[in-house]
């Protein structure tokens, strides 16, 4: 069922010289089939198809594309259990994990269809003539939200479902009436692979036009850097490192014409502990971070690298309590050697920085690609002084800063990078002594999360899922969420337009029902 | 009156070396005033005193906002006569532009404070928790809009009041809660100066803070430079040049952390006229275009630079009305010796190239910065081999094309680069047979006008502003009409965080009564 091709829309196709194959990390073999890395000639096929799809697609009615999302959502769950071993086989990510990650992608994909269906997401404006103004007459103008045409989405190899190739990102994309050519993630080609014929059977099935959606295989940088450099593509999403993340966003900048690059990318997601929570309850709160930092071995956006408190008996209690805790935890595999090796690496560099003390570093065996967990702990200043510190260590790792007081927790927050997310661990009406800290934490992140953890990213219209650089490239639009279907379109105005050539959404009769702001009034009514 | 110094903050301060002054065109001599352009301490200063001044800013309520941006205005206009004669020394445009566009200033700075004292344009989006969900409890999540911090905005010569110092950008910026420090233009800094003044003196008598807004002089382009590589300076407005804005742009995309520079640059507009309507009413189109076409010397980003005609008898009517009435009208003065000759280079660079006929060339003597209006035209094959003809000559120009027939017509419109407007001019149903053309169209623009002229464009919430590049460095945001203030913000989520510390916008009871998604239904109700 998996043949190692690609789709040019909906043709499968290997033309290419380039193989390569997945691996199974929890055995630390190779799995079976051969993947054939996407040529030019295919690239460009892609693409040509894509754009020719373009128009076509923008005829259908928000309806139409929500049955075509629905369709996907109805055929990724048909793939059923040779999806979730090809997924367990190709991450080392356990089969609950598998379920519950194409829980969420199926999610995702009803939630747009939803939406799209319900019409409303396009924003429609409407300012209404007044022919007889004087010295002028005022036109009229009505305004909704256009896809910006083809794009590109890289696969993410730490979501192989919910932010890959049926993902957040194609979800919204075309939703939003945007082509996809998906980047595959070399780590889980095949099941991008599987999932991408469950795409372009539901295209198939529902009408859409040939092209309206590609997967090209690819093992190294060359193909990615082909696509955002394409002028036919208009916008590109990714989720990875800040080094992938920037070298894409620079190609894009230094296009002819430039082209919008969402990179979701790194963040230590820093919490801050306040004395008295600490104090009253600590023991719970090293047990839930001890949970919220290995939980998936520490592979989520929004893994809590950074732990803030202020120096004293709470905070030296909860550092013992969390190492205690961490090291009670069972090693999980991690996705891929690659990344183990990184993990190692980096967590190695930081611990050999000058100051720094290993509260917890798990010690017993494990297997070839787990990955020991690790606490350790730094004095403010040294924090301050040496931004090495600041970096992610991505995996199941955390760093406690002890602080001397809260003008240097405050300093700290003002000097961190960018971050998705900031917590506040509060005793009852602590925190309105820390206005200053939770002030300079609101300019540093993109959301921010009382008495809870970071990890665990609700899909819903308020969530908002990116922050200042690094965290992400815009911070103005978010990577999760009904609201990321922002990120493809464009507003586009219709002066003095005929009713009768108008789009439906902005036609007077308003025949959808949608809510529309008409002369700055919201409302669901016909004018 | 007019001191020659830079406003850091609300000190008048002239610490630099290098001095200029502006040019009155009508008369062809220098204005008085000595300006000091700005030194890297006060561009250091200014940043600073911006950024202290952020977080201040920001406790201000929306009212409290509000009223600073009607104080401009009411400031602005008690500069009365001084100011307009300094606007018309400086730009050589008459009194009547003046006064319009003083009103047009004062209305985006009225409509700004409305919107925001009303609130609703922080799209609150509210999704309340269910504590217990299974298998995990769905957190309480409220998101709105929030400032993105200190913005510098770039003065545009064209627009002395409009698109300058308290101009739509300014609004805009202010209006969203970012300090904005203006790079006054070196063509007004008269102007500049006298609305600074007012812009400070409004700041100081509603209680904002000191740094809220700067001005600093600049003659060349490296304040400009500098500020825009400024770390603390978290985004960039600009009106003017693809070479200007592109080079702006191009700066902070290589900074460290890269920023969003809103660049609504040079656009020539496309006019497609069918055939029915040139047959039917050629005569009244020629007059109304000539008007269009040497409006404010055609200065106006929507001039319409580019007429496309389906060659035959109603087309060459056309063009020989359309030369007749054009060269009736009086020739005016251009905004500075530097843009007349930019004017008279472009033009005869595009009359040099082969294929190219002029059909109408102002001949009368003119004042020395008076601008020559001229029409001229070329076949859809010349126009199509030759991209030189593609770009705009900024000035009283418009280029004729005489397309072969509607096949051609669609391929000029694909191949053109983003534009800020394209309009259809059409008899009846004609451009029911022109479907493909208008489709290729929209994907060209950003606003699409029927039966009119592009110059003239409303401050509207409808209005979009912006285009594919190279109209606009973004074609996701309008630099005209209240739905710019989305350029200065991010969404920002609040995860269950306790209601009495959320802004008022997000509060249970809905205090502001504004319009709120509460479970994705658009409501004014509380929770």
């Amino acid at each position: 069922m998996i043949t190692g091709k690609n789709y040019i829309g909906n043709t499968l196709s290997a033309r290419g010289q380039k193989t390569y194959k997945t691996i199974n990390p929890v055995l630390n073999i190779e799995n079976e089939t051969a993947f054939v890395e996407a040529n030019s000639d295919e690239i460009n096929e892609a693409i040509t198809l894509a754009e020719a799809a373009y128009i076509k697609y923008n005829q259908k009615s928000g309806p139409e594309k929500a049955a075509f999302l629905n369709a996907i959502a109805d055929e990724i769950l048909a793939l059923d259990t040779v999806l979730i071993e090809t997924y367990c086989s190709e991450s080392g990510l356990p089969q609950g994990r598998a379920q519950g990650e194409r829980g969420r992608t199926i999610g995702q994909l009803r939630a747009f269809a939803a939406m799209i269906e319900e019409g409303s997401w396009i924003h429609a404006t409407i300012d209404t003539g007044i022919p007889d103004r004087a010295p002028a007459p005022k036109p009229d103008l009505r305004k909704m939200l256009v896809p910006l045409g083809p794009v590109v989405v890289f696969g993410a190899s730490n979501f192989p479902l919910a932010f890959s190739t049926a993902g957040g990102d194609t979800a919204a994309a075309l939703a939003a009436g945007c082509p996809v050519i998906v980047k595959s993630h070399p780590m889980h080609a095949g099941t991008g692979e599987l999932v991408s014929s469950a795409i372009i059977k539901a295209a198939k099935d529902t009408g859409m036009p040939n092209g309206v959606f590609s997967n090209l295989n690819s093992s190294g940088i060359e193909v990615g850097q082909e696509l955002v450099q394409h002028p036919k593509v208009k916008a590109v999403g990714f989720t990875g490192s800040i080094k992938g993340g920037r070298a894409l966003f620079d190609i894009a900048a230094k296009r002819e014409e430039p082209i919008p690059v969402f990179a979701e990318m790194g963040s230590i997601n820093p919490v801050i502990m306040l004395p008295e929570a600490l104090q009253n309850r600590g023991g719970a709160l090293a047990t839930t971070y001890a949970g919220s930092i290995t939980v998936g071995s520490g592979q989520f956006c929004t893994n809590p690298g950074l732990l803030l408190g202020i120096q004293g008996e709470g905070l030296s209690n909860f550092i013992q309590q969390l190492s205690e805790e961490i090291v009670k935890i069972e090693p999980s595999c991690m996705l891929h050697p690659n990344i183990i090796g990184a993990y190692e690496k980096n967590k190695q560099t930081a611990i050999d920085q000058e100051g720094l003390v290993v509260a917890a570093d798990y010690g017993s065996e494990v297997g070839v690609n787990y990955a020991r967990q690790a606490v350790v702990t730094v004095k403010g200043d040294t924090f301050l002084q040496n931004t090495t510190l600041h970096h992610e260590v991505f995996g199941p790792f955390s760093m406690v800063v002890e602080c001397e007081n809260a003008a240097q927790l405050q300093e700290i927050i003002s000097n961190l990078e960018g971050q998705l997310t900031g917590t506040i661990i509060s005793d009852n009406d602590e925190i309105a002594k820390y206005g200053h800290v939770v002030a300079a934490l609101q300019t540093r992140v993109g959301r921010i999360i009382f008495n809870g953890v970071p990890t665990g990213v609700e899909v819903c219209s308020a969530m908002h899922h990116g922050g200042p650089y690094p965290a992400s490239t815009d911070s103005r639009f978010t990577a999760v969420g009904t609201d990321s279907i922002k990120r493809w379109v464009r507003p586009f105005s219709f002066q003095d337009w005929p009713d009768h050539l108008l789009p439906t959404e902005l036609k007077n009769a308003n025949p959808l029902g949608i809510s529309r702001s008409v002369n700055n009034e919201q409302t669901n009514a016909s004018i």
